[in-house]
């Protein structure tokens, strides 16, 4: 058996989309622009797919939503037009991101504070979530950016979005949260949490690799991180539209949100299954109150044991699951959750995470469970005969 | 009948390339970084598809390539790394480019100058090509980057890269260029050429709109655009690789070179077919010499006619051609192809271009002349009428 459990990494395409996308990547589907009728079916598609995205976040008619590459591309945007606008040219001077960003959001700031910007990284708290208050220990007038992630996509955790932004608009500081965790596991609407900007992705919600969003509110604007030919269809990015994947995305947010109810029970459940038999393992905890985590998540540390350890036996039974401890590429300074949890640091190499999708069944969560408590079991006693012989 | 001939805008998806995407995007593909076994087949197909686009150009081992969402992606990465790097820390302080450039670098450069940057912009001669003697009016050793596309996407008219390259390397100015409307069309050998960097794109190649290359000689280095984790398979680019676009881009690039030597006979065949019948017409004037022209474009003038109206006819019966005088997305200063013939600038809005692929027939070009001529004769009589009766 089979059973994937890290889609906060990356999700199975659904069938659903690859069928939206299929006539665009077979068919000759135009160039948006051209004058030529080998445009307009193109255009239709593209057209009904943003009406898709805009409705899944309850954006406005006169918000501006750009379809990018990746989250990654979406933030790298923000905060690269902020950095030309508002920092290089002195009108403000420091941005303030949370200690868990994303590795795209840690990585430009680490670049901007390089070329000279103050950068604050507030903490989180013992339930992993970022208290507003923090927020007033560094905000200013001339804070050029606050970006706050809606969820931590390694532990679950999810941040008090519109408390954040009471304080930012106390101050006329604009807000960006990356939500690319939130999209599909809570209800998400732009209005009610009061942000200017938000990104959010396709990989996590059943759409290939490779597409994403900014939202932009109304009254907003940055300039653009990839230049050319701008047109009503990219106002804020050149280069030819990625039609297809665009069409896909839409797809993918429409299914995401019809199926937000199934995620906040149904998929809740199986989690809460899981969660519940692997809490009674010696040496297992759960790391986020259960309360304040999306449903499809969950991080455990397991005392005594290696991650990359559990991660490699999981993966020899079939089992597909994660750990941001041993990633290797640079997180600039990002704290490890259990630094930042305040827990113990011996605990620092011991967390595995399991996150479920829509398409996780009750027979693969009963295979996970039984296999990890061997497994479990299986490394303590190897562990404890080594500690044996090494005396 | 449907006869596409915008093919330097956006080209018909090969088949062979969606074959190739297909498995990425039905099953379950799977992160390239993670441990578990869901990526392994994933991680196969990716090295393969690097493997065809080194080979393509005949980049080395030691070079780097990345792969990104489109040439417009790859020209802003270089053009905005090199602000970063060399124009902000004050190193060098100007860059050149020609005034023929695509959108993607007029724009960036628009800004860049905005900036305070200088930039420079070489004109081209009356064929149509940049001469390399033009770049000793600007180039210094202080000059950031020189930045000259290989062929002109509206014109095909061919630039002499290596000369121009031979002065840069005298005055140790790094090299660009965008060779998007040369890859597949001309021998392209970044070896021989001698650039630092070159951008291609899928959307030219019959790859989908949505994935491009930044090829970056060894020794050359510059901060990434898109900024997240890093790795051994993005070393500049954040965010998650879109494998399938990389994949399809991997097969494409294979498919148009070898498809070169076809594209530089059968292709060109039907192109001079085309090119002859128009020039017997009355007031047609095909605008750059053919020796130093790519076998697939053909730009003609058509006096006293409006190249909208031109379009709107051909599109009528079916034909789908191109115009750039039309495009309605500001080019910053970017001239006129008349204009920057040295023209007179009453033919300006008189250009009409077609641009063949691989999979043009003879029946397909039968038909366009036919066509073409009859829609000729009548707008001319049309016009000759308006004109009498306006007296």
């Amino acid at each position: 058996m089979k059973v994937y459990l890290d889609n906060n990494t990356l999700t199975k395409i659904d069938p659903l989309v690859m069928e939206a996308m299929q006539p665009l990547l077979t068919e000759q589907s135009g160039d948006l622009h051209s004058l030529h009728s080998f445009s307009s079916t193109a255009r239709k598609l593209y057209k009904e797919a943003m009406d898709k995205i805009y409705a899944s976040i309850a954006a406005s008619d006169n918000d501006d939503i750009v379809i990018t590459s990746s989250g990654a591309e979406s933030n790298s945007m923000l905060f690269m037009g902020v950095y030309i606008s508002q920092i290089l040219t002195g009108r403000r001077n420091s941005i303030i991101i949370s200690q868990r960003e994303s590795p795209s959001i840690m990585q430009i700031a680490k670049m901007l504070q390089e070329q000279g910007c103050k950068v604050h990284k507030l903490p989180i708290n013992s339930d992993g979530v970022v208290e507003a208050k923090t927020l007033l220990d560094y905000i200013t007038p001339r804070t050029a950016l606050v970006s706050i992630q809606s969820v931590d996509g390694e532990s679950g955790a999810i941040n008090p979005i519109e408390e954040i932004v009471e304080i930012c608009k106390r101050y006329e500081v604009p807000f960006h949260t990356n939500a690319t965790y939130a999209l599909g596991k809570v209800p998400l609407n732009v209005q009610d949490l009061g942000v200017d900007y938000l990104t959010i992705s396709g990989e996590t919600i059943h759409a290939p690799a490779g597409v994403g969003a900014l939202y932009i509110k109304e009254g907003n604007s940055i300039p653009p991180l990839i230049y050319g030919s701008r047109s009503h269809y990219e106002q804020y990015r050149g280069g030819p539209v990625n039609v297809a994947y665009s069409v896909g995305f839409g797809k993918a947010v429409e299914l995401a949100v019809d199926a937000l109810e199934f995620e906040m029970e149904d998929a809740k459940e199986l989690r809460d299954e899981l969660e519940e038999a692997l809490r009674e393992i010696d040496g297992v905890t759960p790391l986020i109150p259960w309360s304040l985590r999306v449903p499809n998540t969950l991080l455990i540390s397991v005392e005594g044991i290696h991650s990359e350890q559990l991660l490699y036996e999981l993966n020899r039974v079939g089992i597909g699951a994660y750990s941001h401890t041993i990633y290797p590429f640079g997180d600039w300074e990002k704290k490890s959750i259990i630094e930042a949890l305040g827990m113990d640091s011996s605990l620092k190499h011991t967390t595995v995470g399991f996150a479920l999708s829509r398409n996780t069944t009750k027979e693969e969560i009963d295979y996970t469970i039984k296999n990890i408590k061997e497994i479990i079991s299986y490394l303590k006693e190897f562990s404890a005969c080594t500690t044996k012989e090494s005396k």
